[in-house]
This record gives C-alpha cells, sequence and structure tokens, in this order.
C-alpha cells in the first residue's frame, strides 16, 4: 500500500484528499496545513499537523500550495531519500528541494466544494528517475484511467493551452452570458451550441471547424457587430478577428 | 399536416430538409435551389426546382440561403398572403418582402455532412402576426423540444453572443491545440478540463467559475506565459487577460 503525505488544503489539495482518502490502496498517512482549523474535520480519517517538525515517514509527499509556495515548503520538509512531488503545471520539477522529486499534476479546474470524479482527470507525471516515474505511474493509476508522462517543458506549454482553452473560453462564456442577460435573453439558448462546438473537435482540428464572420471575412457583419460592444469587449473582438481572418488567410 | 417549402441547399437548408423529410407530420412539398444539381439526389423523396416561376403552394416557405440573398431571393418569390420566414440569426425580419413574415433560426453550427439531432437544438422564432407565431410553435414542435420567441433585437444580439461562444472559443481551441501540437503534448489531455469548463457555467454564471493567471492577477505567470507565444496569440492574450483583471477589479 503506497503510503501519502499531503501538504496543503486548497483547491487540489482538498479534492486530492477526498480521493485518497476514498480509495482502499492507498494509505493517506497525513495530512499537513499551515493553519491546523481548517484541517480539523479531517482529524476522524487521518493524522493531521501544521508544524513541518512532527512530519511523518511516507513514500510519497505531494505538495498541493500555491505556485509561489511550493520551494520554501520543500525548504522547510527537509525529507531525505524520499519522493517530493508538485501538483503545479506551471511550476518546474527542479524547483523542488529534494534528492527524489516529481511532479503530479491534477489538469483540471477544481471548485471549492464541488465533488469531481477523478477517474476522468488527466494526470500529468514526471521524475527524475525511472522507479519514481514507475512509483507515480501506479499512484495515478489507482485514482484515474488517464496518466500522461509530460516533461517539465512539455507540462508548462500544456498549462499555457489550458489558459486558453479554460480560462479564456470561460471568459468568452461570461461575455455571451452578459449579452443575452442585458438583452433579456435566456442563457440556456446557447447551451447546445456551446456543447457543439466543444463535441466537433473532438472529432476533427478545431481549425477545420471554425465558422462565423471572421472566418468569412464577412466586414458587413463584423463591422456592425463591433457598434454593440463595450471598449473592453471589442478588443477581445478584434484581436480574435484579426487573428482568425489571418489563420484562414494562410490555409486558403 | 404542414405544407413546408424550402429554398436554399446550404448548410442550414440541408439539414432543416433532412430532418424534415424524415417528419411523417410534415409535408415538404418542394425544394428550390439555383444549382438544379445540387438537389437532384432528393427527387425521389419531394419536388425539385431551379426556378421561381415554377414554385408550389405551401403554408410555409422557409428562405435558408446566406444573408446576402435574403431580400433578393425574398423580392424573387413572388408569394401572396403565405408565410415566408428566414433562417439567419442576424438579419431583421422586415427585410421580407411579404405581408406575412417570421424567422425559423435554428441556433446550431452545422457542418456538412455531418447529422445533426435537430431535438436539441433552439430553435428561435418570430412573425409579424399572432396566428403566424402560432403556426411556427407548431412546425418548431414538430422537430425540436426547444423553441423560443426571440424579436428580431433580441436575435441579433443573441447571434453576437454565439460568435463570442462558439466562434471565438473554436479558436481558442485551435490555438491550445496549436500549442499542444508544437510541443508534442495530445491534445486529447485538455479534453476533460474543456468539458468541465462547459460543465461549471450550466450550473453557476461564468463570472463565479473564472480562474486561472488574470483571474488572479498573477503578473508573473502573465509575463512568462506572453513570452512564449506568437504576436497574434499575444494580442488576443492581453485583450482577454485585462479584460478579466478588469471585470474581477470591479467585482471585489
Amino acid at each position: 500500500m503506497i503510503e501519502i503525505i499531503v501538504i496543503g488544503y486548497g483547491n487540489v489539495g482538498s479534492h486530492l484528499i477526498e480521493v485518497l482518502l476514498s480509495n482502499t490502496s492507498i494509505n493517506l498517512k497525513q495530512v499537513y496545513n499551515r493553519s491546523i482549523e481548517k484541517i480539523e474535520h479531517l482529524l476522524s480519517k487521518c493524522p493531521i499537523t501544521n508544524s513541518f517538525d512532527e512530519i511523518l515517514e511516507a513514500d510519497v509527499y505531494i505538495i498541493a500550495v500555491s505556485d509561489d509556495e511550493i520551494s520554501t515548503v520543500s525548504k522547510a520538509l527537509k525529507i531525505d531519500n524520499k519522493l517530493v512531488v508538485h501538483t503545479s503545471g506551471s511550476v518546474d520539477m527542479n524547483i523542488l528541494n529534494s534528492n527524489r522529486k516529481g511532479v503530479f499534476y491534477p489538469l483540471q479546474t477544481f471548485t471549492k466544494n464541488k465533488s469531481i470524479d477523478f477517474s476522468n482527470i488527466p494526470l500529468c507525471i514526471e521524475a527524475n528517475n525511472d522507479s519514481d516515474l514507475i512509483l507515480l505511474e501506479k499512484l495515478a493509476s489507482k485514482i484515474s484511467n488517464n496518466s500522461f508522462i509530460l516533461d517539465s517543458c512539455q507540462r508548462k506549454k500544456m498549462h499555457l493551452a489550458a489558459v486558453f482553452v479554460n480560462n479564456f473560453a470561460n471568459h468568452l462564456y461570461h461575455i455571451g452570458y452578459t449579452i443575452c442577460e442585458e438583452n433579456t435573453v435566456p442563457f440556456e439558448i446557447l447551451h447546445p451550441l456551446m456543447e457543439e462546438t466543444l463535441n466537433k473537435i473532438k472529432g476533427i482540428p478545431p481549425l477545420d471547424s471554425q465558422t462565423g464572420p471572421a472566418k468569412r471575412n464577412d466586414q458587413k457583419t463584423i463591422t456592425l457587430q463591433l457598434g454593440q460592444l463595450s471598449e473592453a469587449q471589442q478588443k477581445i473582438y478584434m484581436s480574435l478577428t484579426n487573428s482568425i481572418i489571418n489563420t484562414y488567410k494562410n490555409h486558403g
């Protein structure tokens, strides 16, 4: 049975702890959090601490804190010859202050208080030696059906791609929502369209599924639509429209 | 039984004809297309023509041609006292040259040669008199479970919202795809994230589900990520990032 200690009870940490606790082939040996109050409710399920001096022995230490704090926490941990991993998409593995290190990055957008089915979450793993990579693969396979070995450079690029398809897509949804709300149109009308937009690109590259005024370089509609937008929306509209026009100019 | 004539065999027209033909309580009385070759294969299922002089009598005439041609086609039709509708998201109903007019706009992104389940497609309808609105509601209910009465102004705004959540979201998917491809990361890793991004906003407004560096105003990550992008991608990145930062500045 793999013994795990999780450091940090933020968005990623809390969801990870939830799935580790529910798995009978994993021993969640301890949870650390700076503020002990936030993890007191876990006490009936596993030992907790807010002191690095009290950290127990385990096979894998998962540092699930914000990017800026990974280095500090890693130094404070003082772990020798045990695997220490972080859970960040954008931080290099080598920031970890340990001879055996790795990354265990669940690529998903977590919402506090909303349970998530880990079985479909892609886990991106990396380690600085082969046996630890095998250990992380074993751990990953216990909680998800999708694990991928990515090095730090690939992971950073994927994290960047995720900013576009997740964070930025969500802001476009927000703009669509706002336009609907201001005109008393139910936003739900757009749900099937949004679903089909996503479904399409599972079968064909998004380059081939593009539609709309920018794809057609339909200047008349573009001008009409620009006139209906706020200044910030216009900037977004134009940056995307110009990029689409240029993309298809080059692709014929 | 409602008698329908469809004018035009483009993306919307061809999908509409497919669903009308499959419906036993609708009589697709005739299909018009400028180029007769493109609709010859329909001949075994319904009469076809490429001459406005040969157009038959029916209850509803559906003009499914490109936005720029709606007015010309409507004038060429010479229909008296029958309901004439177009299928466009952005064109005003009043462009139609007919005393009984309306709109029958299926809000979906259609792909040639890809069948679509109409039962979930929102149909946005409008008519210039109550009895024709009822007729359109009846027609809509035969092919979809979702019909909405929107006036021309609301429909135009919803079409604008659709450009953001469909066309622009698809281009963000394209950028994510490109970044993955250039770094030999399988784009499929991002699919569950994209699904969750969409699922979230069915339960809560997108304003509340925003995450990422821009939401946190994390200038360090923003600068790092900008440095990895092409010029066109940088413009998109900054327009969205600035808009997100300003959105949450105002919302605390």
